[in-house]
């Protein structure tokens, strides 16, 4: 099974095939994970992949974000029944989106930041998507060919300001993950059939399947695509079940030094520490 | 007075400064006006600009948005009184941000695209920021020292889709535009207190002052600083105020072949025609 990853090593942020524990770096192909995405599917690398043997351990790099540089990243709100009632609302009738920057997500074991100016940080384990094929107006019927890969995502939310807009409760810096890895599309064979776990220091808060969802990823291509054209590198992330901090009694907020891991199944473990705002 | 601009001649997106007619180009200094922005204050530009004389007639290029390669453009939400009322809401008690990607956005003088999936398009003609000096947790009192200049922006909204999320109405491909160019911010002694204008097919539809405002263009800086760290490049939308289409009886939807004109005082007049997707 080979995974693409975006790391930095010694020469700053690369990207690369993971065979094992090993990373084989691509940097030579492409400038980016985006740029092979741009370029055409991911499965030509494969052979090239298989015929490099020497390859960097995976314990010394640092993970970056999937696509650092992805022009987008689209959220979808509440597309859990569960967590859309837990929230207080009502169960939604359309999809309802929001927008993430890159500036507020790290990589896999990159800490996340508590920020000094809220004290209502809460966790959002997700499934993402990466697109591959780029296309305006897909049908639910195409929409599965369109992806590339799936990913863990964190999505952390300062739910104060998540009062004022989404967007700001979304975009405090670094205060949000997406990683470990992109799992090419062609390794799952049904993405709406996966458990999704995410744990605050091992403990099991969010517990689900993708089955759970309310808008099927087909459905959220179908949507997005109908208003502009989905390119090659962009991001979407699929919603959380329910469990969030909020809907604790009392609320449980994230703190420094806490570790949150967004589990799901097939894809991998993505692991973060919490740190304060200096 | 010398604007700059980010336009296409004859060897793909360049940027450059305007003097009256005249488009002096940058290129060999930074690779686009975001660049320039990164490496410093646009004041140091003056010198080079004034020694230079060749340069390329004003109505031979294409105009593209004013920062095409901006990382994000965070726009206001319901900033004018007479607005929020009109929308049928109460007055924000709290900053309310969006986003709207750069794909959504097109320069002074190319086609706004109407889609074919909404007949609720309007019209929100707004006073934008462009950041100059980076930085984080900035206080209102310094706000003003982090703004390279000014620039009119349209708003383009999709009213049907953003009654399921204001991030689906903004984001349509093509249905904002952002320009004609960066006047600096030098020239706008007080940008609190700039007569702003929308025109559809030469009929004034909105009216009002940037003096309007609920929150001030130091506070939406201050605020948003608070939870990112605002990059040179970066580029905030301040508000429409009243008179938008939807508050029209009949609601006012733009349609093929309309002209729709935002005039801000001192800035400028950015201009663009309405087409309907192919």
């Amino acid at each position: 099974m080979i995974k693409f990853v975006s790391y930095e090593f010694d020469k700053g942020i690369s990207f690369g095939a993971l065979k094992g524990d090993i990373i084989i770096d691509l940097s030579d192909i492409a400038q980016s994970l985006k740029d092979v995405l741009i370029r055409g599917p991911l499965d030509r690398l494969i052979d090239i992949v298989e015929s490099r043997s020497e390859g960097i351990d995976l314990n010394k790099v640092i993970f970056h974000q999937v696509i650092p540089n992805a022009s987008r990243v689209i959220c979808v709100g509440k597309n859990y029944k569960d967590h859309a009632i837990e929230m207080g609302g009502n169960i939604p009738k359309n999809i309802n989106l929001f927008i993430r920057t890159s500036q507020s997500l790290v990589g896999h074991k990159q800490s996340l930041i508590k920020s000094r100016v809220s004290s209502h940080y809460d966790y959002e384990g997700e499934l993402a998507l990466i697109i591959g094929k780029g296309g305006r107006h897909i049908s639910e019927k195409d929409a599965i060919k369109h992806i590339a890969g799936y990913s863990c995502f964190l999505d952390g939310s300062m739910r104060d300001f998540q009062n004022h807009s989404i967007t700001a409760g979304k975009n405090f810096d670094s205060s949000g993950s997406f990683g470990p890895w992109l799992l090419p599309s062609t390794y799952i064979t049904d993405p709406q059939d996966l458990k999704i776990i995410t744990r605050v220091n091992g403990n099991i808060v969010q517990r689900s399947s993708t089955k759970n969802m309310i808008f099927s990823i087909k459905k959220i291509i179908e949507y997005v695509s109908s208003f502009t054209f989905l390119n090659p590198g962009d991001v979407i992330s699929t919603g959380t079940p329910d469990g969030v901090g909020y809907a604790h009694t009392p609320p449980l907020w994230l703190k420094d030094g806490d570790l949150v891991e967004v589990e799901i199944e097939k894809v991998g473990i993505l692991s973060n520490y919490i740190k304060t705002e200096m």
